[in-house]
């Protein structure tokens, strides 16, 4: 959270059982271009509704976030606690309430505990002058086990523009077409429209990347602000600066969302899985996804098991067009699989491989072009123990 | 396995390291109508290109199956393996190789060991004097923690006639399209049209609607043999004993499947999710299938927590047409969520609720007239330890 023009803040209003922080405000010192992608779960939860509105005109104030109630399967009265959200930070920034984007995140289906969170709205937003990215990067924490948080410069005609952003995500991850809770910065001028492509452009191939466990929360969503204070003229589409800022806002994108993956609930690896020669990108993404969403893939990365019979049954059933004589299989960088026929490998060289933190996979299917990376963890006991238990 | 004009074999052959029964034959005296379905998945194993073939006829004389060792991704001697298993089935019986269905199971992409294989089919048809249905049910069992067989009879235009099968499955199970590795047997005198009008519409209520893992096989199939051994005049789909039959056949298929849930890996509950007042079935079908196959419900199931809002978010990520403000949810057969907003409810009494073994969860999207029901299992520690482990 470098970027020059934002301040943030982050303050324990009590909704978390556990005490921890879970009230946070990110600002700009006034409304700048902005731009967000929110779920594409069709239960998407107040906050998310109020934001598209709020959004919808290209620039952005504030967010005010808050974790430990996701605020989501609430009904009308959730709605208006969504709105009351955006109008107390509003009134504490002295802007329009329109002008403040609201993120909440946690469990489903419980009223906001408006006693706790209004008076953690006006706390978070005189903590703002003491700008404290540490505190808001916890605040909007649940199960993570780490905060995520990262921060790049980039020189683009004759400046230093710098890009930071904070996630929060762990569980009831598979983004698709949307994102998690993200919030990235940038000094650059960048116009709404350039906002809007860059994050559209960098979510794509970043958090729409990435899954924990396959499922689509009803909250998530990523923000990019861009707060012009690094100086210059504005930067659009066309500019010569957009492509190496866009850059930038990638991949501090990509950053956090490896970031979400290592901390995926319970995870003890993080793998790459890689399908190269898909007939398009979207069949490289379903096989690639088929094989990072598989259960049976991740249990047998857990149990360090060079299983990549499991690889090629993802790939089969994934809907992606396949030659069965073609499929080659690299399973944490051996050949095990080529022209779709299983090869004699060391079986302890794979077992020493498999006790990497860093597993990679990859599959060529050798029909045409296409290709996508997914990033991913294992499926591990304490995934049971995390998810058996996260609600009570 | 009680139908009249079958008998069945299971012998030891060595492939699997358990020393466990792993080579069965399921045979008719003659050859008789029969029907079959197939995975869907595009990595198909040997055997199932090779009985795709050996079906097209709509007769078959016998089936030989072994465990232990999928056959998938194995090339071109992989065909030739599941060619020379019909065939030395074939020879034993003295039929012809075309009028017998192959079908294997266990690991992936590992050479069939022949040597093993082909006595073991010769001692299977020996065996077979001395019909043992309870010996083939355990030889096609791979993870299975018990035999999946049953039988019942139905009365039709005047006669007695049985339904019989016997299956297997336990992890990477979830069908779509096609089903699990299963075997069953009529004595009624079902046209070869009849068998797979019948099966069809079966496997679409029963295998194709169940899930464990979310994961499906590239060698699930589902034979269907109907010997005419308890007499009678040909029963075709326009038959007035074809409705009764075809119950039959659907009731023997939902028992298995269901068997199969029951047994799924780590299973410790057996879990009927139930959507209705879909836009369409299929969409009924995309929202129970989402549900069933969450991580993050299933985990909720082991743990005995009523957390209903990672059902919400299940229908939301599905796809299926959704009215947030409409959607009702009955968890354990409490009310949790009405009209899209969540309900305080009795938390004591839910927990009790989630102690049973069995665990009833619907969902009203207040729609239309789309219904499904699939059956599921929790996700416990045991399924990761046991795919952690299983192909070393």
């Amino acid at each position: 959270m470098a970027a020059a023009g934002f301040s943030a803040s982050g303050v324990c209003a009590g909704i978390k059982k556990s005490g921890k922080r879970d009230v946070c405000i990110l600002a700009a010192g006034k409304a700048v271009p902005a731009a967000a992608v929110f779920t594409t779960n069709a239960m998407a939860a107040a906050p998310v509704v109020v934001s598209r509105e709020h959004i919808a005109g290209g620039t952005a104030r504030a967010a005010v976030v808050n974790a430990g109630n996701a605020n989501a399967c609430t009904g009308e009265p959730g709605m208006a606690d969504a709105r009351a959200m955006a109008a107390a930070c509003a009134g504490a920034l002295g802007c329009a309430p329109g002008e403040v984007i609201v993120a909440s995140t946690g469990v489903i289906g419980v009223p906001l505990p408006m006693e706790l969170v209004l008076p953690g709205i006006a706390e978070a937003a005189e903590a703002l002058d003491a700008a404290d990215g540490d505190a808001a990067a916890e605040a909007i924490t649940t199960t993570d086990t780490f905060m995520k948080q990262t921060a790049l410069t980039v020189s683009a005609q004759g400046r230093t523009y710098t890009v930071g952003g904070m996630a929060k995500g762990s569980g009831m991850i598979e983004p698709h077409m949307a994102t998690m809770l993200a919030f990235v910065t940038t000094d650059a001028p960048l116009t709404p429209e350039a906002c809007g492509a860059a994050l559209r452009s960098a979510n794509s191939l970043t958090f729409n990347r990435i899954t924990v466990d396959g499922d689509t929360s009803t909250n998530d969503m990523c923000l990019l602000m861009a707060s012009g204070a690094a100086g210059g003229p504005a930067i659009g589409e066309d500019s010569e600066a957009y492509t190496p800022v866009a850059a930038a806002i990638r991949e501090v994108c990509e950053r956090l969302a490896k970031m979400i993956v290592r901390d995926g609930e319970g995870a003890t690896k993080f793998v790459t899985v890689t399908v190269t020669g898909a007939a398009s990108v979207a069949d490289a993404e379903r096989a690639a996804f088929a094989i990072a969403s598989s259960p049976l893939f991740k249990t047998a990365i857990f149990g360090g098991d060079a299983n990549w019979g499991r690889v090629v049954m993802a790939v089969g059933k994934s809907g992606a067009q396949v030659d069965p004589a073609k499929v080659d299989v690299h399973f944490a960088g051996i050949l095990t699989c080529s022209g779709g026929t299983g090869l004699a490998f060391d079986e302890d060289a794979a077992a020493r491989a498999l006790t990497e933190p860093e597993i990679e996979v990859s599959v060529d299917l050798h029909l045409g072009g296409g290709e996508a990376v997914v990033w991913t963890c294992d499926l591990s006991y304490e995934y049971v123990r995390i998810n058996g238990e996260y609600r009570s």
